[in-house]
This record gives C-alpha cells, structure tokens and sequence, in this order.
C-alpha cells in the first residue's frame, strides 16, 4: 500500500476535538500552501482561504453551523470563499500575473484568454459561482490529505449557514461566498463516536466501472 | 518542503501525451482506490468513476471534448459521473451498508439517516446532482494527488459536453451525469506547450486571509 492510501485510511471527519491543543503553524502553512498549489479551472484559483483563529469570530459563526463544537474546538477554522462570479478583472488579472512570470506571451495562451473574457463574465452569476464553487472542492481534497499526512485531524463541514457566515466574515463585500468549512485541530481522547468506526465505503465494483 | 509539495509542483496538466506508453494497471489500481477512500458528503460517494479504455469509446467522446488529443493517447480516461438526483433507495442502500459493514445500528447515525431521507429526496433534481458533482471534484483533487505520486501524468478537463458524454456511455439510465473527465497517459516527449512553462499561483497573500 503507498503512503498516500494509508493516509487516506487514517483519516477521518473528526467529531470531537481538544481545546487544550493547536496545530504548529508550520503544518498550517503546508496544509495551506498544498491548497494553493493544486489545480483549478483554467488556473484562475476562482476561490480565497480564510484562516480564522479568532475566538470571538469562531463563536459567532458556531450556531450557525448547528453548533459544531470543532467550529471553536479545533485551533484553526478554514472558510473556502469561491469567487461570486466571474469579471473581466478578474480573468485578466490571472492572466496578466501568469504572463507577468513567465516573461513572456504566448499566443495561444491570450486566445485563451479571449475565450473566456468571451464566456465567462457574460453568464448568470450564479453559474458561474456554482462553477468557481466546485474548483473550492479541490482544494478541499487537497486539504484532506495535507493535514493527514501531518497528522492533523480535520472535519469537512457543509452543515453551516453560508450567508451568515459571508456576514460574519464581509465576504460578500469582497466578491466572495463562502463554500465549505474545514476545522483543523486534534482528535479528543475521549467523546469522539467515530474514531474508532470503521470507515466505510462501497465495493470497487460498485464504485469503478471499466469499459474495456 | 513535504513530499506532497513536491507531487504538487511536479503535476501538471499534460497538453500531449505519447499514446505508446500505458499507465500499469497496479499505479490506475492505486489512484482509482485513493478516490473510493476519501471523503464525501454523508459518506454518501454520490459518484462514480468510470474508466474508458476502449478506443472506439474514446474517439466517440473526443469531438465532443474540442477534440483535445489526450482524450484517445492517454491509456485510461477517467469519467467521474454524480448521481442525478438523491432519492431513499440511494441514501439508504449507504446507511445500510454502513450498518452492516461495523455490525450495530448507531441511535445518532439513525437520526441522521432520517434527516437526510426528510431533506434530500425532496429538493429538486438539479439542487442535489449540484451538490453530489461537488463530491467529485474531492475526488479529482485526490486523483491529481495520487495520480503524480505514481508519477503518472493527468489533464483535468470540464471542456466537454456533459450531454453527449453521458449519451455515449449510457449514463443518464444509471442515473448518472458526467462532471469531470481525467485522462491518464505519460507526458509526450515533444509538442506540449506547457510541459516546461512555470506554475504559476497567485501569492500568499492575495490567496490566504487570516482573521486572528
């Protein structure tokens, strides 16, 4: 088995987390720098990652994510923030960065462009939010494993009010919706109903299907 | 810098692959497996993956894929297709397995159950699949991750019409809708544009907040 799949068994959604430990900055900057990394659609990395270690920030948004003890258990609260729609500003500016690095502009790379200032700014902003959403969820995979190879649990969290969220945070006033939440922390030693669960998931054969 | 940096900034979406070279099918078996492992909402796995080897398959999909060429020199195209809709038989046929698999029946995981079953089935089809393609996308950050660990190379692609994929690969009458392809192959040794240009992502700070 590779490393990657015995991280994968390892980890798990934390239920119960302990106040009393918080995560090395230095695993939170690689957790965080694996995000920024990874893919996303056309390389426009439609999403932003709030990082809020804040007690009083994590006490507010805490009823509004059904009380969730990991919301002010964990040590870090990751918000992933997508992009509420798409801009001519803002392809360009990715765009202008990407040139701007690589010294250079490549040709095809600026008909690229033109495609998507031709597509994207121009359908309903809640496609194109939906889209940017999905890019968010890369790097929430991503974030999964990162903090697992470090040994730092996580739990991936849907179950919150993302407009009272985006108030509490002024995301919107930054042209950001706020997607999923992702506490990270460490596992308590006890209350946790499923640490010790086995994880499980559908056979290979209802899962993959090879046409050959 | 940890080893699942370095996987990050070694992958790369393969502009052209060498059809000659075929991924093994142990490194397809590996990466497959890291995807069933991962998270997704409920632990539902409102997805599936299929995997095309079949050429005749493989030049049906391209034209509808802007005739990308790593859609037929790649060894095994990945599909990822999420569930069209959630319904009770789905959900259930989960918490069952679930049940079965650790050998008792969990009070909290039974309220859950109900839970799901008295909010999912009766939003609207569109509203769910939304949701159940954004578990996909976990999975393809997984598969980036797993699939540059092997070494092996990758090309996310969303340009593609959904409509016809599923058409040619029957997916609508398995209640399924393709999301997200994922060729798999090895890098061509000449003609990828991209192959030795910089990653390039936005800076730290223009990325990452921290509300302290």
């Amino acid at each position: 088995m590779s490393n990657l799949l015995e991280t994968l068994q390892w980890r798990y959604a934390a239920k119960k987390m302990d106040p009393s430990k918080a995560v090395p900055q230095e695993k939170v900057d690689r957790i965080l720098e694996a995000v920024r990394l990874t893919a996303t659609s056309s390389g426009l990395q439609q999403y932003e990652v709030f990082v809020v270690t804040n007690p009083a920030l994590r006490e507010q948004i805490k009823p509004h994510a059904w009380n969730q003890g990991q919301i002010t258990d964990s040590s870090h609260l990751l918000v992933f923030a997508a992009w509420d729609n798409y801009t001519a500003e803002r392809i360009n500016a990715m765009f202008d960065l990407v040139n701007e690095e690589r010294g250079f502009k490549n040709e095809g790379w600026e008909a690229y462009r033109q495609m998507l200032l031709n597509t994207y700014p121009q359908r309903d902003a809640e496609t194109n939010f939906q889209h940017a959403a999905r890019q968010a969820y890369i790097g929430l995979g991503t974030a999964l494993i990162a903090a697992a190879e470090e040994k730092v649990d996580s739990t991936p969290m849907e179950g919150f009010d993302p407009a009272k969220v985006d108030e509490i945070l002024n995301l919107r006033e930054r042209g950001l919706r706020s997607v999923v939440l992702l506490p990270l922390g460490y596992r308590a030693e006890e209350g946790d109903w499923l640490v010790n669960l086995k994880k499980v998931r559908r056979p290979r054969e209802q899962f993959i299907t090879v046409l050959a």
